[in-house]
């Protein structure tokens, strides 16, 4: 089959051997994402080598549960070892010996096909699209804010980064009622929120609003955007850190300390609440989609992604 | 009277005039203690200048509520506008125009008298001797981590850092039953912890236990305890930064996002509970005490504060 992969720091469409790992399922891909950890794998965060990807749609192929063959499913990317407290507790997310889909010791999505533990799946609606249904993924991740911070429609909160996961993460938010603002720099990209009756700022505006919100999301995965986080904050308040920087940040210890600031880091979400969403129409996902690329023109597409103010580019097997 | 002053970056004992604002209790101060923030305003932090010193216990000598005139006292340090959001909720600490006593704005405790607004101040009961109620400010600065962290007996805890800060945060955490250990480099001052049957470490043997740990907190102020507070927590844990540090911290934001770190300031807590602890006699203050100064002596008591392996030094006017 055909996979995107990277090794040694190089990226290139090969034609491997379809996937098999004892006890999971044989899914083949309809449709992946490419999200910028992909752009960062590609350049040798985490370390990783081989096949790259993690947001997909797929239709099982073949599993042990009889009942998922032929079901259309999207997959939670965190493989647990199912026995250690983290597993019994249901948050493999957090297993130390895991692998994650494309990520960490285990093939991901942009390729033909891929395997997950059976329970890592989840059928998809019939009203949830392919185009739709590959949001999951990223649409979970910008969900899980929920479960690390409370948001109520009496939390001012900002966004910061307009970006595929910023234009997520801030239609979430505005779900929640509370008064929000998404910062960015690309007027192209903040007018997908506005249209959804988000308002939204510059980086300039947004620094005159020191000390006004209660939490900040810092989802445009720059140093900059770390520190107008922590201007923006009031005290007692709390950023919310959603993107991976690439190697160290400075910051201010004693301004944490005396307005007792939180830090509060968020990885991945449940995927049960984005496909609600998918299903309800309630986020607009087809605005994120810039181009879609055959896998064949993966490198291509890698490429493409990594342009400035390209939002998601989709590989089609 | 006298005061110990700092004014362009130097220390002195000078004869000033005795206080006097508008509205405030005027206090003789019976005893202060000498805090590591009052080392670091000496050396120019928070731009203060004037009258240092937060921690005291005094007697009430004029006051418009005369039942309180006579009494002893100790006395919040933080004066808030009074009519501000933060401060009709209680929360004077973090009312953006506060002044703080010995600190911002306001001069402080190492002087024969200070003044607090009247609601400031808590009597003192008999059973707490002043050497005792001199506790009450750092000691309500370490329950202060319960406001902003929750801790149970079923929680993994370190405190970094066998300072005086660091030694009644132990104390304070031990009283919750969590199991615990203090790291610090001090066997001495470790020994106090010890002989309240609190585990210590040194932390090269600390570090061995990497992700083992639900909270730790970092009591240290060095930018080494930090990086050993995020190595010990466990995914999802809690990182409570308890010490102003001076100047810029480095750290790595993708730990703090993959593992979904928080990370917690906590600067002043309530005064209620840490009168409750010292009535009952349940942290041992006495060991922390290193030596008493006359007033007169200060500016020798702060060189003596700064020496390594120095607990609290007491200033009696």
């Amino acid at each position: 089959m055909l996979a995107l992969r990277v090794e040694k720091k190089r990226l290139s469409i090969k034609e491997i051997e379809k996937p098999d790992r004892e006890n999971e399922a044989l899914v083949r891909v309809l449709l992946s994402g490419i999200c910028n950890t992909d752009l960062e794998i590609a350049r040798g965060y985490a370390g990783f080598s081989g096949t790259i990807g993690h947001e997909f749609v797929g239709r099982v192929e073949a599993c042990a549960d009889r009942a998922l063959v032929g079901r259309r499913v999207v997959g939670e990317i965190n493989a647990g070892c199912g026995s250690c407290p983290r597993c019994r507790t249901s948050d493999s997310r957090h297993c130390a010996t895991r692998t994650v889909l494309g990520i960490v010791g285990r093939d991901g999505a942009h390729a033909e096909f891929l395997t997950l533990p059976v329970e890592n799946l989840l059928p998809v609606p019939n009203s949830i699209s392919d185009k739709h249904a590959v949001f999951t993924e990223p649409l979970a991740a910008a969900c899980g804010i929920l479960e690390r911070v409370k948001i109520t429609s009496r939390n001012r909160v900002a966004v910061i980064g307009d970006g595929k996961l910023g234009l997520l993460c801030a239609q979430v938010i505005a779900l929640t009622g509370a008064p929000l603002v998404l910062i960015g720099k690309h007027s192209s990209k903040l007018s997908i929120a506005e249209r959804r009756g988000i308002e939204t700022a510059n980086p300039k505006e947004a620094a005159k609003r020191k000390r006004q919100f209660d939490v900040v999301v810092e989802a445009s995965g720059a140093a900059a955007g770390f520190a107008l986080a922590l201007d923006l904050l009031q005290p007692k308040g709390q950023l919310v850190l959603k993107s991976t920087f690439h190697g160290k940040t400075q910051f201010d210890a004693a301004r944490i300390v005396v307005d007792e600031l939180k830090i509060v880091g968020s990885r991945c979400g449940r995927f049960t609440p984005a496909l609600e969403l998918l299903k309800k129409k309630a986020i607009d996902v087809d605005s994120l989609i810039s181009e879609e690329y055959s896998l064949l023109f993966g490198v291509n597409a890698m490429r493409r992604a990594a342009e400035r103010g390209v939002l998601k580019v989709l590989l089609r097997p």
